[in-house]
């Protein structure tokens, strides 16, 4: 974790550069760090984003057809970089997605320090961000692809947890647009469980001593904040496996361990999230119904993050391959459970009907 | 949980009359609280209580042999009030203990704001108050026992949670004082994954606004510190039963509300807790086959707040009956496996060996 910091660091510094690079040259290499510059965004809420900015990185070739794009959208706090791993010919248990077959997209959520966010708008700084919701950054990825990338259909979307959460908002906002939707420990509709953990989430960073004092440009160190992040992301069977008690004390010293992601990054991420509902008033199975793509259900039973209840609600109305992970990591599904998940997931993107 | 909270402050306003009471009066009603005035309490940390005091209730009477008295300590920021349900003559699925056969004594453990505390200690008030450990709460009780209710010997030691805690500590400290120990969801000594959440819990009160500027009398509201409470006691499952999404704000208000224990007794609760440990140098097993009692050990498969692994692996290594409640509502285990539990407490105060 402290090596990821210190790499999203190094990674946050060169930002400048790539974005010159991106911006003047064509002919980006395979993984690079890309941002399609969209003008505005008009959001949900009716506000917009000034300046508005969406990261991405490809891998793998776009074919003559143009049916073997795969999307995947980051998870909470996360960014492409952190997405990178999961692309590749398939000779690691982390690889979801095959790029010597599929043209890869990972893309960038709002509010996630590289897509436009609170902590690098340059008209909308810090709290003057305009709030989000999943489908906002949806909408953008939409305009990324078939605006920058000239991209009119994609193969697949694929997701990890928040990411996941985007997969099922693709599935309503933009039902003929893909063939396969993957959501990984997502879900369709936060419960109330989920809300109660985003809750503390958002209160561990408000009520921060240095962020209730509005010292956002000198990074408050959000120890608690990190550490219930890390509580909630595995199960007590894995804290007490991967933790003797003699280290406790270690543990907490890099649990609480200051995070690169900007406070308010943070907490417009969350805010987001907790707006996750693409249900509405209908009942779940009505809301999949409506879809078009084929569904891959991915969960983890001991998930004390996302509740996985919906996610399979959903699998069930359409008659869904589902995966249920019982590794004791949780939400850290590839953690320990990554070849189940990469095999099930790179067959279903071939055979996916 | 409301009104627990208004009958409580009631309580303390009551205190100084029961107290009044309790020291001027022979024969207090069934019930009804006491106090034991110790003097001085050395602590294991060779500080001392001044002024030590200990609240008790009693239920039922001694028997003639002086062989049927049974002692619940009480749980994290509980009083003996609270284990007023759980004493009765057996017609309810609540009443652990039959006091028409059973002489009750619930007793209340210090820094719950009864017994000697933080909020209640007039010469060590507030940070001056010594640090605890279960021990000392434990050694204290046996005064009590010993000293002023005249008991010798005790058939059964039975506690839920931090009352677990004690009931491990009792069966170290006291082997021969008495037959019976009935740890209920309470722990020999806290995993790594306890120590995390108990850090967390205390982080909650430590980095509130209110409390870390010092202002102890006004109450601090501790809004944080209760939501993050109400998350580790149930399940995911049961949550998402108990509260429909559309009543999320309400229940997030319920959670918040503040508690009528003060922060410095909750913090010195806490911190004692961190040191549970009758284990030390030895395996569970080892520590467990160097006490006399019989144990009936009782867990929840989804408990999130005490981790159920080291008090079955003390009950396996003593080939001890155990019973393992899956109920949703995990840690709050009377809340939806009573007559479960109750019936096989009962049974084992009577017929254990």
């Amino acid at each position: 974790m402290i090596l990821a910091d210190a790499l999203r660091r190094l990674r946050a510094l060169s930002q400048p550069c790539l974005f010159l690079l991106a911006t003047c040259c064509a002919g980006a290499q395979s993984g690079q760090l890309q941002f399609a510059n969209l003008g505005q965004c008009k959001l949900e809420s009716g506000l917009t984003i000034q300046d508005c900015r969406v990261g991405y990185r490809t891998f793998g070739k776009l074919n003559a057809a143009g049916d073997n794009a795969v999307l995947m959208p980051t998870w909470l706090y996360g960014t492409s970089a952190d997405l990178v791993s999961l692309f590749g010919d398939g000779s690691s248990p982390q690889h979801l997605v095959d790029t010597s077959r599929f043209f890869g997209i990972a893309i960038d959520a709002f509010g996630n320090g590289i897509s436009s966010s609170p902590s690098n708008s340059p008209r909308q700084h810090a709290t003057d961000f305009p709030s989000l919701t999943p489908q906002d950054s949806v909408r953008a990825q939409y305009r990324v692809l078939t605006e920058v990338l000239h991209v009119q259909h994609l193969r697949a979307v694929v997701g990890l947890s928040m990411g996941g959460e985007q997969t099922f908002v693709w599935s309503v906002l933009y039902p003929k647009f893909f063939d396969l939707a993957v959501p990984i420990l997502g879900t369709p509709r936060l419960t109330s469980y989920d809300l109660h953990v985003k809750q503390i989430q958002v209160e561990t960073i408000t009520t921060d001593p240095e962020y209730a004092q509005g010292h956002y440009a000198t990074e408050p160190a959000l120890k608690l904040a990190n550490l219930v992040g890390t509580l909630v992301v595995t199960s007590p069977e894995f804290r007490n496996r991967a933790t003797p008690r003699d280290k406790f004390t270690d543990f907490i010293a890099q649990a609480e361990a200051p995070q690169s992601i900007d406070a308010n990054d943070r907490l417009w991420q969350l805010r987001a999230i907790m707006h996750q509902d693409v249900v509405g008033n209908r009942t779940i199975a009505e809301a999949a119904r409506a879809t078009a793509a084929h569904f891959l259900v991915i969960v983890s039973a001991e998930d004390h993050l996302v509740n996985p209840q919906p996610a399979l609600d959903w699998a069930a109305a359409l008659g869904a391959p589902t995966y249920i992970s019982h590794g004791d990591c949780a939400h850290l599904i590839m953690s320990c459970d990554a070849a189940a998940v990469s095999s099930r997931v790179r067959a279903f993107l071939i055979a996916g009907q």
